[in-house]
């Protein structure tokens, strides 16, 4: 029994009320889910880079609702109620931000910058503010901080996983929610389909981008990351 | 000599370096200029209103560029660098802040939310969080925080004012700038240009979104606020 079908993945309930099954799939989206496409292997890839960056991310002190691999495409995680915001961190320029701030594409930012994104499909995703955040009481002002703080953390870990693999983590989308004891816990995944990964020395685009602007076969650029990385995909280190 | 040719006001300098005067024209523009009008009388209305609005500010200890009218359309202002943001309050949901995050516009807000907006034309204007006034560089972390205050202080001023004369205060857009000793004032004006502004009873629009929408004639909104308020047209009481 399938109990969420989104864009990338699907949530399956066990028989723990608490656990359930996030199974990465090939289907990949953008604009919305207006551009769609099935990539073979990406759910594999996904599945086994996420796992990578839960572990990595648990062993530096940062909870997430990572419980193993159950196979290639398979985690087990603790059930979450999400909270409805897409917190994503910003190293480098791209994407929205270039848009919006009229930055170039590339410029590194003087520092790292958290924004909020309300998920709210209908809407588009629309950026959002602290007080838009406390006025549709999506959160806590405690909350809200520390989802920043995690965000930012999150950050100091994976952005030298990156470079040392010589990949620039340009910037990447995380979601939090809370588990029934009440603590909040990083959900949902990080790969190439929410990081924006580039190869430092060229700029070469390793992420959705790739798929997103049809620059290429997007499998190339995924497979790259994991390689770089040390990640095997099969589930077999879970 | 005309210093600045804006889409609503001039700035004209005078003998004085630290002095300019600010000249309310008929003009009004939407949309980021692509809607334009000439509104015979809008320049009066725009400068009595902001003049009281000053004075009344003035009076609850909140500082201002105002110095006095000139004439009818011509007010004398301290010379500010603006810092370049609008700082938007809201009460009330209208607006962009009803397409953003999906709510009805007339239903008012739990508590007054302030948005900042970058100024700059060529980019739309763009919705900007802390981390993007202070990535860009636009202000320090004390000056944006005290932007806010500020912002909502003339709320809590102008609402009640507004209320008393049977209108609601929906939203309003401020501009602030420090003087050549450093002190950060309120700068730019304070209109129906700037302000939605409803009367309470019916909420009938009494600002520009008249003229936005095309909902009849914007100036029969624009005096009727400057008559409820018993603010004078001519520059008689400056
Ligand atoms: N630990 C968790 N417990 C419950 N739900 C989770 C957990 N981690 C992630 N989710 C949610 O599971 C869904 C994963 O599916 P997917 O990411 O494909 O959805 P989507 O199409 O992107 O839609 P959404 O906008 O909701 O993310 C998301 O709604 C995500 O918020
Ligand atoms: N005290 C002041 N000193 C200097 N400039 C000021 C002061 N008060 C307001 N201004 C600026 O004067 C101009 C007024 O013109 P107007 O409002 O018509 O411009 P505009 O077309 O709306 O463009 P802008 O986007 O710059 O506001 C604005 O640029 C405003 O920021
Ligand atoms: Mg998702
Ligand atoms: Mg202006």
């Amino acid at each position: 029994m399938i109990e969420y079908e989104g864009k990338a993945k699907q949530i399956i309930p066990t028989a723990e009320p608490d656990v359930a099954i996030q199974r990465f799939k090939d289907s990949a989206t953008a604009f919305n889910g207006q551009k769609k496409a099935e990539l073979e292997g990406k759910g594999e890839i996904n599945a086994a880079m996420s796992a990578a960056a839960f572990l990595k991310l648990e062993s530096a002190g940062i909870s997430t609702h990572f419980m193993g691999l159950e196979n290639a495409r398979d985690m087990r995680i603790k059930r979450l109620k999400i909270v409805p915001l897409e917190v994503v961190v910003r190293n480098v320029v791209a994407g929205s931000l270039s848009k919006r701030l009229g930055l170039e594409e590339g410029v590194t930012l003087k520092f790292p910058i958290v924004e909020t994104y309300f998920k709210r499909d209908d809407l588009g995703d629309p950026l959002v503010c602290d007080s838009h955040v406390f006025v549709l009481g999506i959160c806590s002002e405690e909350t809200l901080a520390e989802l920043k703080t995690r965000a930012l953390q999150v950050n100091s870990v994976l952005g030298p996983w990156f470079n040392e693999a010589g990949l620039t983590l340009v910037d990447f989308k995380l979601e939090f929610g809370f588990d029934e004891s009440g603590e909040l816990l990083l959900g949902d995944e990080v790969s190439p389909d929410t990081c924006r990964i580039w190869e430092t020395e060229s700029g070469r685009r390793l992420d959705k981008d790739v798929f997103r602007r049809d620059l290429g076969d997007p499998m190339v650029g995924y497979r790259e990351v994991v390689d770089r990385l040390g990640i095997t995909i099969g589930g077999e280190h879970a």
